[in-house]
């Protein structure tokens, strides 16, 4: 079982001791955490981590997940989209099922905590439809820095209803909401399947059963088959670097359960890599296996992340944390987690050449690729780690409850 | 939102006032159902309707879903088989992630009930991480007639600790087993999507929707892809039948989220009905869609049900309430249901000829074939609606709590 005890080497006295103190207003209080996926994504893997720490501490944190049909999925991914700025056609009958699926979930859900913290758009209307007898928070996970206007306006409605509203992004803060309103940046586990240290055996072991061949220098982007995370762009900037260094793609993206669009992405990029899939040049995994994602992030040269869009980029977070030397887009969080040219590189999103480039240099300069990479751990290691998180929630809680 | 009101015009004054009264004794109680998927299958099904009837009369019940993932789902998929029999290599680390997944979801789970109700075997374990303070039920939908002995031993140490078991069958019925049994037969929710009442608008759009012709008359099997519902051997039935009666074949399942062989059985299928699927005589579906299920059972001459294994087999059970004539395995619970010549055919499993004569004679007399039909409704009205397991449940749940 998860224990903070064992984050004691990684992190140290003083960060445990203050996470325990910190904790010891609200000990024994009852905390309910309410996302719609417990497989799939970072909001899942966040909370796996998370909720059980939380109980370590002595918080009484419990989790559930919002039950969906597939049409709620399809309407709450579209809801996704149009947050980050897509259109969106805000038919009454998305609205509807979306508020039918929240409520047919309040009637078996039965609420005697001290808090509720509601995770992402999907479960966000169960405020509506229950007697409010707690404080309620809503952690948005999403950037919402350009809402699709009339969506916004649907959904913010129900939104001041909270007592608080949890942000990623200075960036995403909506002055014309009244909730109260806090940045949280998003956080790894160092003591995860997917960050944990592996022995070198086991590194070996995974290469050959995903017939992932070491011969050449290796780029990877980890990320869902999205359009946000434009891994038709990552595609091209591969072509370009291939004419300087011989090197291999690996796009590896797990399929959330409530991401119905990812097959057609995915789909895009298999006919779009063909010549290069059947060469073995590019290879796509689909599997969503956290060692898997670990061993990649560890054995790759150089990671990619050319979102258009980011939540926080926690891919970014995890590459980092193992010394990976990485070039990202300058959007969403990733900003927050890359100095460039310190402990990474930043890119412009649209900057097709500088990618190629900035990959090029660090296939090249082994020393200047191994510098970033120790810079960026300790980034990690001093901001983004779930100890961090932990005490946030200790803070935000206990200003929630007691205005202190 | 569901009420029991609206079964009045289907039930009639006794049941529902029966249900009421038998409710008074256990009003306000909470109640905690746990299974392991809200999607796919009987059991989410049921629970998605009995849940929140539960909570129309007065009785808080809630319902949670066990955190697992796919490697868990693999190994509960391959318990599930052995427990009907299958072989097993049941290893200790097979047995270690069953109990660490029950141990990890315990932690944030807390328990504040007046009775737990712990469906099949993915969450069975739960019980052991938990201080006891209120009866447990477990509720077996599966056919345990002859489990796997090395599994059942495994199992058995937790199922005693249980304070009652319910079974869907007398063959089911463990001496060996201290733990007190009850049979409890599945049942059916009429007003669901997939039960109630069509307009012929709705069947006709759905059927344009799904290409499916109506010239010749149809055969389906409506059932998940799963060797123990045997859509191969329906197959070689259907080829014998065309032989006789020109007709179209229907296989429709969906993939549980719990169920990772579904896809393989589906290949396999797919293979072999190459010829006939290409020129349109044999149909495979697997969207995971109510209506379509809703109305594929309404629009068949035929509804096959060729279960090598079954628990109860509730596919039988909808179409029979459709007055659709349905031919079926001497297996599992569907003698129960189908008295053999009255309300629709039984067939011994292994025997493909008297499958395929007996769907000859429904195609060819349809007298007959609607006169099974109307009796197959009265069946089911009869024994087999959701109003009939509420009643069921308050009775139990009653006898636990106070051994009356």
């Amino acid at each position: 079982m998860i224990s903070l005890e064992d984050y004691y080497d990684l992190v140290g006295d003083k960060v445990i001791s203050t996470i325990h103190k910190k904790a010891r207003k609200i000990l024994g209080h009852h905390v309910l955490h309410i996302n719609s996926t417990y497989q799939g994504g970072g909001v899942a893997e966040i909370l796996s981590s998370l909720v059980p720490l939380m109980n370590d501490i002595g918080i009484d944190a419990g989790w559930r997940i919002l039950h969906g049909n597939p049409d709620f999925f399809t309407i709450t991914k579209k809801f996704h989209n149009a947050l980050q700025g897509d259109k969106i056609n805000l038919s009454d009958k998305k609205k509807s099922l979306y508020l039918k699926t929240n409520q047919d979930f309040s009637v078996y859900t039965h609420l005697n905590h001290n808090c509720i913290i509601i995770h992402d758009p999907q479960p966000l209307p169960l405020i509506k439809y229950f007697t409010k007898r707690e404080p309620w928070i809503w952690r948005c996970h999403i950037d919402i820095s350009n809402p699709n206007p009339r969506l916004w306006a649907f959904l913010k409605k129900m939104i001041i209803k909270y007592d608080h509203m949890i942000i990623s992004n200075e960036n995403y803060r909506k002055p014309n909401c009244a909730v109260d309103q806090t940045i949280i940046y998003p956080v790894i586990d160092p003591l995860s399947l997917k960050n944990k240290e592996l022995p070198e055996k086991s590194i070996n072991k995974f290469l050959r059963k995903f017939n992932i061949p070491m011969d050449k220098p290796i780029i990877s982007q980890i990320s869902r088959f999205d359009k946000w995370k434009d891994p038709l762009g990552v595609l091209e900037i591969f072509k370009q670097v291939k004419k300087s260094v011989d090197c291999r793609l690996i796009l590896c993206g797990s399929m959330a359960s409530d991401d119905p669009e990812g097959i057609k992405i995915y789909d895009k990029v298999k006919k779009k890599a063909k010549k290069y899939i059947e060469n073995g040049e590019v290879i796509l995994i689909t599997l969503d296996n956290d060692i898997l994602v670990n061993v990649l992030q560890r054995i790759s040269k150089v990671i990619i992340q050319k979102s258009l869009k980011e939540g926080f980029g926690l891919t970014v977070t995890e590459a980092m944390w193992k010394k990976t030397p990485v070039i990202a887009s300058k959007s969403g969080g990733i900003p927050l987690q890359i100095d460039h040219e310190v402990n990474g590189l930043l890119i412009d999103p649209s900057d097709m050449n500088g990618f190629a480039q900035g990959i090029i240099k660090l296939l090249k300069d082994q020393k200047y690729a191994e510098r970033l990479g120790q810079n960026a751990r300790e980034k990690v290691s001093d901001n983004f780690l779930i100890t961090r998180l932990l005490e946030d929630y200790m803070d935000l809680i206990t200003k929630v409850l007691y205005g202190i």
